[in-house]
């Protein structure tokens, strides 16, 4: 079983941005974590980060025959591209929206999002844990 | 440590009601199955079902000194209910918002939370699951 | 054939409350009608009213193995409330929903109705004859 | 005591448009329903149909003198028609709002009525049963 | 004179929620203090606190023959429950809408009240204070 | 100098239809006094009433070779229809349009005219002398 | 017959001030031929011009006892000022607001009309001829 | 292969009206060349034009049985005409919207079209070429 | 201790400015009963009215050294100052928003008050008597 | 004569991704078709697609000297890229915009193009042939 | 060459007035380093500060002959003040508008001027700086 | 001191794009000017310009050690990246935001910009003159 783990803008300055709201591990961290947990419940991951937009379209659909389920973080792009929903629901993969904090307790332009329709499901709040809800969440789902 | 689970109304006619949209465990499954899930996580869970909302109002009152944490479904009050939203914020506990289903594919009234706000998070889509994620999440934090 | 007639807050008062728009008839009255012409119809109704948005929806759930029909007058709920919503649709029965008067020609706030999506009609505007005209509909499309 | 039964545009096309929304019967059909129930009621009808705003207008007005009241399902000129609210209320009789379907349940903008500002009431999604239960209402009205 | 002074959601926990913004009294202080104060203008008071809608709504009808006004503090119900203000516009008292803190000053969500166009006026923002002067204005205008 | 008088829906019901809001006059009456006012200012006006929107915009096009302005009153079409202003605009003749009402003192559906702006000015409120009004500021301009 | 002929803002520029909408007349040609007008209506006008919104206000308060009407331009204020439109109302004379151009063919914020609910009626989009009718309209309806 | 071509108010002033919008070509020009076109694709269409909404509904109702699918430009009636959707749905026909301009780069109140979501397809923006291109996609889909 | 009490536009008409809604008492009167009151309560008022916003302004600006809160019935410039809340700001002294009528049970354009954001609290509805009051809960909050 | 067809995100999937919106043509399929039906026109098409915003506006660019006119289907960009309209309009050439569906009959955010406002017109709902359609447009429009 | 500098309402308390927002120079500061500066660039500045809107008005009136261009700060007018934006258009001169802060890291109210669009530009968030920076861009437009 | 210069899409086109709008220096034209003055001031300038969102927020992380502040003109991006946003403000250094053109005086779509919020200010309008300015800005902030 097999996960493309996708990560949208600002989210490699992780850990140096903006800390009181983002937190202070990695993007490496948590995905050397996620790693490791995935190994645990038989999987095995395959991450990107990607401050374009049309990169994460591109690695979307480069996985459609060779990943099982996505996870993806869209970051600044959750509220604004409808390319990567259009990704998303072409690539006829079980997704899952995560975020690091809750955006519901944000500005409100971050009260909206276009990607989330297109997922199974969403969690958000939970720092670096969201990942690894998340990946239990789809593992769980394709068994 | 000791995790109230708060289910608002009709969740109460799980599995029974529209089971394309919020599958067919009832609630009492889903509870069982959470509560053995918790003592694997050393916790303990208090359950309460209710229809009204001030019923729901009330018990989180009775609550603040003797759980926790909140994994709360608030079902129909989720969109609607801003006494939800101060209880939640009153009693100074970490609180989980969960669904079974996706709110954000659904209908537009369904597509604003009130209560998410006074939440550290949510966690949508998943079935019973989102309330096993909800509590892996609430536990971590928590320590 | 057994039908579960509901009434929301305050129409208990009717008869004495703002009696130049909900008319001279107590609730009693109405209700004592509806049970005459429902034997005319070869029909029986269980009225329940209750200003507590939490009770109607109870109401509704212990009615499903009872009644054939629902004919609901959710009056402040019906521009509130998606507990009742959802519990209407949740109990798979066909629903009707009553107004003593015509919310269309009175507030803003009283244009939106929430639970009439999950109803199959709606009279509005007759006094207590829009209760009578409801149960003839739902009898006649009981049969 | 004579009544007015407007039809707007399309609904001479009952029977074959969509009748998954509107029903199987054909409005001449309905109307000759409606014509005996009127007998039994000691009321006659006067039908007309148009698809044409201006014709309904016209009828509304011609009819002022030698009617009693009105049954008016105005279909698409519902949610557009500011002429016909004017025609309904400048010919001072009463007025009764008929839909075949459910419009809340249907598209956003089949969910604002012009005319029925204009009526004493509404009834709708009965399919021909609206007509019967209007005629009803409007006969009990003016007695 | 009597008056009665309801209080609406989580008004049960002042002292304790939100200090900064609700400040340190608890609701029986002020109650306690506004039962002085009414002794003082040679009125009496009677207090009721629910966070159940239907409650405070039943509150008011039981009183309309028994007291001489009302003051409320709908707190989270303010915004949302068309059923009290029907319930205070049915009772035909005079009623005054009073709040501890500055509504207008808060959330988006805070800024609408759908009770005050019921109530001849409004008193906000002076914590306990509110209900004292609240009280000398109901009394006034009473006499 | 000749122009055309239009006069839209239940127009013709002046001097019937709610005269605490239209007055007393009836249409001929208004007409037959412009005219006599449109001799006295060396014009002659041509006048046309009318239910329907397209035998308005016919008489626009048939008019635009035989007279040199317009003045319209919409009535009801003022507030829903593309197809006059279209034909205002295109049969290129200065235009004006009358109210004997003031619509901005009224329901909000009658505050957005889409006609106005494709006639150089405006005159409402002053019932019949409305007519009169904008007949001077039409020859004044036309010479 | 005293009639004050209020200038709002900008106003004392005409004949300067962007000639393409306003046109080439001062306000001085203007106020001088409307003067002239007056005189042979048999009526007397006062006028007065202020950039100032409570100078217009002053103004108004100070010729309740001394004129017979008010014809307003309140120009930038138009759009604005609730301060105007409650001293229009309060002065309780006859009042008709006029406008140099046409605003409803101009920018968006000139579509909303303040000061117009107060007032009988309005006439725009006549340059200084709006003057003239506006007065004809308001001598007429002082007799 | 039979085609209704439709075409709504105004477009029989096309050549005269607003020739900068609009084009030079007369609409029999455009309706001549697009005959002779179909006779090319072994299609025959027949054209009617009318400023009256009620008109076209009729005319759409008529050609049930004897056209192949429908193309209709309907000017102004596109923003307005709820009846004209329904006409277009209720025919049970392919049906094309055309429109000689690009109404997208006009006023906001084009923006809309209400007949569109009952059309295959939609081209704008060609002048009378919109026309011959409509019926290539029709003739090509019939096909 | 000092309090300003600032009048808006148009309240120095008041006992004669549309007594069913603002009463009977001129504004001397209350006034002169103001200053009565806050003797008793061992305080000082200076009282100032204006129709024009920037003499309002000013005086808030000279007062800052003078006095120790404020009392402001903005009237007409509740809704549209921007100016007033940022003087009340930038003062920074306590300040009370009066009102003489429940503007939240008028028009839409008064629901919403700019500057009562900038106050501590509001007090609505209760004629002259608002005024009492507002003085009474500065002073307490003053001590 | 030459063409540039440019392709936004995810139409490289066509053929795969959700089939009963899109068709079973591939983008290939459809580019080939074009290309040869462009050869019968005497025109030369060059073909473009990518998942990247930036990438389609560098290839506008790169074409401003050597097209002649452009084919474009912004896909998921059609509704969120200022960029893109900014640069159909900075070259200067003629542009049509194509849709293989018709999205004014899908979901809301579908609704609103930002491109089409910088295009001569508009071709959707004709799977590949409204390429075709539009090529032809545009040669004709050069011609 | 000669400029005027307006500052609009409570920009005279600058250095004061929360100082966290606007900084610690007063206006006189500004002003003084502004002058000094001006000297240096070959111009000179006149400098009015005003509360009252109808005085900018004023100044702006009287400034048409006797300066080149306009510097404005127009504070809280900034976003309700038609009459500004019309001076500013009918002086006919080139005017730049600044602010001490960046309004649109602010509140809502502040995200819209009415003003910036008679403007050239706008330069905001440099405190005294901004006016520096607008005398420059100017001074070399003059040139 | 180093500042980085970023220029958003389609800016490249400078010179040769809508001359009216944006003028007649190509962006090297300015850049270069832009660099000499970045001399006299002690400082020096990196530029780079890209179309693509993604180029844009890499250049702003990777500058975060090399550069003291950012001068941004975002251009079509101003409107619709939360991704640029992000960047700013993860970057943590100081930025300023600058437009040719006066974006206030031009489509509805340009009135937002979700970058601002995240600069210390804005400078719009003088054309090339505008990065100047934000230059001398930004050094003088950075002293």
């Amino acid at each position: 079983m097999k996960i493309l783990v996708l990560n949208g803008p600002n989210l490699n300055l992780l850990g140096r941005r903006e800390p009181d709201i983002y937190g202070h591990q990695t993007l490496d961290d948590i995905m050397d974590d996620l790693s490791a947990h995935a190994l645990e419940l038989g999987a095995e991951i395959d991450t990107f980060q990607s401050n374009e937009e049309g990169a994460l379209v591109n690695r979307i659909q480069e996985s459609i025959d060779t990943v099982d389920g996505i996870i993806i973080n869209p970051a600044g792009y959750t509220h604004t591209s409808v390319s990567l929903r259009d990704a998303l629901l072409a690539c006829g993969l079980p997704c899952v929206e995560v975020h690091l904090s809750n955006p519901y307790a944000r500005e409100d332009f971050r009260q909206k999002s276009l990607t989330v329709g297109a997922c199974i499901g969403q969690i958000c709040g939970f720092g670096g844990a969201s990942y690894r809800l998340a990946l239990q969440a789809l593992v769980e789902k394709l068994r």
